[in-house]
């Protein structure tokens, strides 16, 4: 099987990696745009060779489009402009981005729909670029298959088997409910380390202060305000309505705290603790 | 050297841990008020033994004050009123609490003043009690001490040396600066913690998908929110004024974020993301 992954960053970078190692894939190509990238990514031999998207789409048997979700939803009806209607599903396209509803939208009504999986697999660094590529850095973490009533049983199977070389626990759901969880679970965590970067930055004239009294909390909380821009910058505009409903019950919840603890009242701010503390049971 | 560590939860067992291993104290007395928490230090063997305070105070010539910031309150007085005065400061209490000022009012005007050293070791885990006492917790660690021309260059020498032994980082400061940067560093990372797993367990009624989807992101962000309501209720409120202050910034700057992504501003987002990912520059 020959794999073109489209964007050799973090994500696409490290499923490379493991793709051949792990002997999922004969041969991987990779597309980027950006030429130091793909410097990069040739020197440190991440894929067989980078070629331009026309060649890559040609050569390969599955396409993974690994670039922010604005690009990709730009790239994948223009991706599946290119499969012949006369192959069937001979070409596999799948996407690995955070947010699937729009996705969804472009790709819906295209003739060669069923040839593209919708998929998000839940790992990362706060990291970017094929020097943060890494190996193992899938395994044991959920992915999202989306919509899959909507690709032809031989494409689910195919990208099924991807995930199962990268060692991922694979759950399906819409790509409307993945788009409400990941506001949730993912993007408002984003939005609150950035929030806390900003905080603590503008009030901190002095640097040096943070770095002396940051502690192994305040560093752990912070981590994904390192997160890049190119990325986050579309998953929280592509996911507008689903993030602003997460960000105001937040902004509440930060408000209910704020007027415990200005009001003196011990019994409030215990009990928002200990019902916080709830989330023990669920991420060990 | 004889120590006396008043509280044997993860901060005060994990000093002993390391005082009596690494050769500073000969013996190590506790005293620990819950008696569940008091059987399982000297099961694990924490400490040479568990005592009541009056004799912990008899026999020890360093105690730690090792308990939440409100008791550690009533405590300081009483421990400073056994000293007595004709012996000078051969007896040296110290505390490890986050806040400052409290313990700095309740202590100012007592006569035996210069036998207190306030401190504030910044380490910790999101876990507490006996049982979450570890070793090497403080290597490496910023560990601030304040208010030292309050006391006496013998017993702020004998709190540098058990910090040595530890192998932390010292800073100056006053106990007034030092609330004002904890809130800003420390504090208010614990309640976005608390809010995030809040938000999170207010819409996600279905915990099965919090815990199939966490990435290690949202892990990382929420850990905090772990954190036991007996510490963080008295440092919320005894540094409210600072955590207001704090926590009013960070509202605005979620509102700042809200307001781009509801207007689809791009730019703006961008902007705040990037203005967020200086913190690279500090936090390794």
């Amino acid at each position: 099987m020959v794999v073109g992954i489209i964007g050799l960053g973090l994500i696409g970078g490290s499923m490379a990696i493991d793709l051949r190692r792990r002997g999922f894939a004969d041969k991987v190509y990779g597309v980027e745009a950006e030429s130091v990238n793909a410097a990069a990514a040739e020197k440190i031999g991440l894929v067989d060779k980078v070629m331009d998207l026309e060649s890559c789409i040609r050569e390969s048997d599955l396409l993974v489009i690994a670039v922010p979700v604005g690009t990709a939803a730009r790239m994948l009806p223009r991706i599946l402009d290119s499969f012949a209607a006369e192959e069937g599903c001979r070409k596999v396209v799948m996407d690995v981005c955070s947010t699937k509803e729009n996705l969804a939208k472009v790709s819906r009504y295209h003739k060669m729909r069923s040839c593209y999986v919708a998929s998000h697999p839940m790992a990362g660094t706060e990291y970017s670029g094929p020097w943060a590529a890494m190996p193992g850095l899938f395994d044991g973490r959920a992915c999202i298959i989306c919509d899959s009533e909507e690709s032809s049983p031989r494409a689910v199977k195919m990208v099924e088997d991807l995930y199962a070389a990268l060692n991922m626990r694979v759950t399906y759901m819409n790509s409307s409910n993945h788009d409400v969880h990941t506001a949730y679970v993912s993007h408002i965590s984003h939005v609150t380390s950035f929030a806390l970067a900003l905080t603590v930055l503008d009030k901190e004239k002095d640097e040096k202060h943070i770095f002396d009294l940051a502690s192994g909390g305040f560093s752990s909380t912070v981590r994904l305000a390192k997160s890049n821009a190119d990325m986050w910058v579309p998953i929280l505009t592509q996911n507008r309505d689903n993030v602003l409903r997460a960000v105001d019950t937040y902004i509440e919840k930060m408000q209910a705290f704020r007027d415990a603890i200005a009001d003196y009242d011990e019994d409030k701010v215990r009990e928002l603790i200990e019902d916080a503390n709830r989330i023990k049971r669920i991420i060990r």
